[in-house]
């Protein structure tokens, strides 16, 4: 059974909080909330709150609370992220500030974060929420890192690896240990949690940055070429720059540092990454990560929740989605 | 003594502890952060936090932390507010927007309002950080609202009071609040915190929006007109529509719902307010809040501190920026 049969029952339970939340305040708000539940996504920073509460034997409300306050923190990201980046689509659908403007989606965003310190607070866990409040500071200024390395492809790879590190795999940590934390994990539990989430997540990103790449894959979940298109400086473009001859990196820095694109641009691109083996080198550097946290589940003892944090992890390098 | 001299000391603290924050972390994110330093303004909310605690006798650091953690909620909305107004100045000073662009302004926002909840959550006060978190809701509920009344003077007054009793009342009521809490002040004293400052916020925001029309005014804060040409509803705007004629109302229609605006029709609107006596008007409601600001205080012992609270009220009304 994979975490989001195991868990069905919290889940739906996340979703009435969600909803909850939501419905109780201003009209606009309540419908872009509901737009989000419906675009929405796996859902996997909840699932690893609830996971870890679960293995830990915690079934309470504490982590139901937990896991609607990381979705929040996560979307409130998303609408803020989608603002900054003027996006047309996610997960295939309009994005929320195509449908409502930029302002409402700033404040909705907004609205979320504070929400999702409110849900906290109702856990009576300082513990939990300064571990919360302290990946969000990391998530911004991951974004902030993120901003100075973008539009160019000559980029150390630690510095993209602090990049996602912040905006990607903070809050993966932090679900996933604040749900060993309220679960009452002993210090080395909830350390291991966070190193589960921390270096899922790493992966997780790594492989959404290859998925803008990979042409050859259908049904995917942002517009291929989105990174591309805004020069975005992700792994495949650092690994790719540093194979690349002279002309190729006249192409980068043509297509990436000056955003100066024409059609065939894109295929372009996919043919370099491909004549060097990029994908398959990035699937390897993420294959690391998902070893590192498959070793931190050795801190747990043996139970269904265990195994299927195991099978999530393995299911990283190959999910469509 | 005013509580700017009084709390000299405790100031400075607050402003250490800005700067340390921001230091410790992007290089981009601490120059945003000393912009806003720079610009810095009445420090009104820390003020009442500071303030609160000072007068139940607690000079301790937690005061120092819920004042810092304020003034970055209430800087975090700037930023995001400036981005979503497109503004240009602000206390006469270029935004940040402006220098740094949205998104850099966006995440700015973001990150002190993570490191707000840091700060509160050193305070090791769930009570403090809920009733701020409350009232961060509350602040985007009540810019929310804002949205839905803007470009239209044909409001009403109460739907005017609830979006500036969030967007502005709610964070002034909730700093005075976590004052008076982490000093442990009794369930009374917590209360009559909260409504002083709440009152004083209604009050302030009131005569924030009569200054935007108030043409005889020297050294304003803001640009004059600003709110007039983004079509604002504010209280002077909702107050002249009740009184205004037929082709009076034409003008409000043609100037603050369609927008179309040309060079003398700001001096013409402020011509309307004169004629009617909006201005006074205005000040005799805010004077009413200013007196239940006042009534609120009846709950403390008398001392110095609680001598300036009085004398912050009462100069509400005649402040100049």
């Amino acid at each position: 059974m994979d975490l989001n049969n195991l868990l069905k029952n919290s889940l739906t339970k996340v979703d009435d909080e969600i909803l909850k939340r939501l419905n109780a305040t201003v009209p606009l708000l309540s419908k872009i909330g509901s737009h989000l539940i419906k675009v929405k996504g796996k859902r996997i920073r909840p699932l690893l709150t609830l996971a870890m509460s679960a293995q830990l034997n915690d079934f309470g409300r504490n982590p139901i609370l937990l896991a609607t306050a990381v979705e929040f923190i996560h979307t409130a990201t998303l609408l803020h992220d989608d603002v900054v980046d003027q996006s047309n689509l996610r997960r295939g659908i309009k994005t929320a500030n195509v449908v409502w403007g930029n302002e409402a989606c700033v404040l909705a965003g907004d609205f979320l974060f504070a929400q999702s310190f409110d849900l906290m607070v109702e856990t009576n866990s300082l513990k939990a929420l300064s571990v919360l409040a302290q990946a969000s500071c990391k998530i911004t200024q991951g974004e902030f890192l993120q901003m100075q390395i973008s539009n160019n492809p000559d980029t150390k790879i630690n510095d993209y690896l602090e990049v996602i590190g912040g905006k990607t795999a903070q809050l993966f940590g932090a679900s996933a240990q604040a749900g060993a934390i309220v679960a009452e994990g002993t210090l080395e539990q909830v350390k291991a949690a966070f190193d589960y989430g921390f270096n899922i997540g790493l992966a997780f990103q790594i492989i959404d940055d290859v998925m803008d790449y990979s042409v050859t894959k259908k049904s995917m979940g942002k517009d291929q070429g989105d990174d591309f298109k805004l020069g975005k400086t992700t792994l495949p473009v650092i690994l790719a720059w540093e194979r690349s001859d002279d002309s190729e990196k006249q192409f980068w820095l043509k297509t990436l540092k000056e955003l100066k694109q024409n059609e065939t641009d894109f295929k372009k691109s996919c043919e370099i990454l491909e004549k060097y083996s990029i994908i398959d080198e990035c699937k390897i550097i993420a294959n690391d990560f998902i070893n590192k946290a498959i070793i931190s589940l050795d801190q747990f003892t043996e139970n269904n929740y265990k195994k299927a944090l195991l099978e999530l992890a393995n299911n990283s390098l190959t999910r469509t989605n």
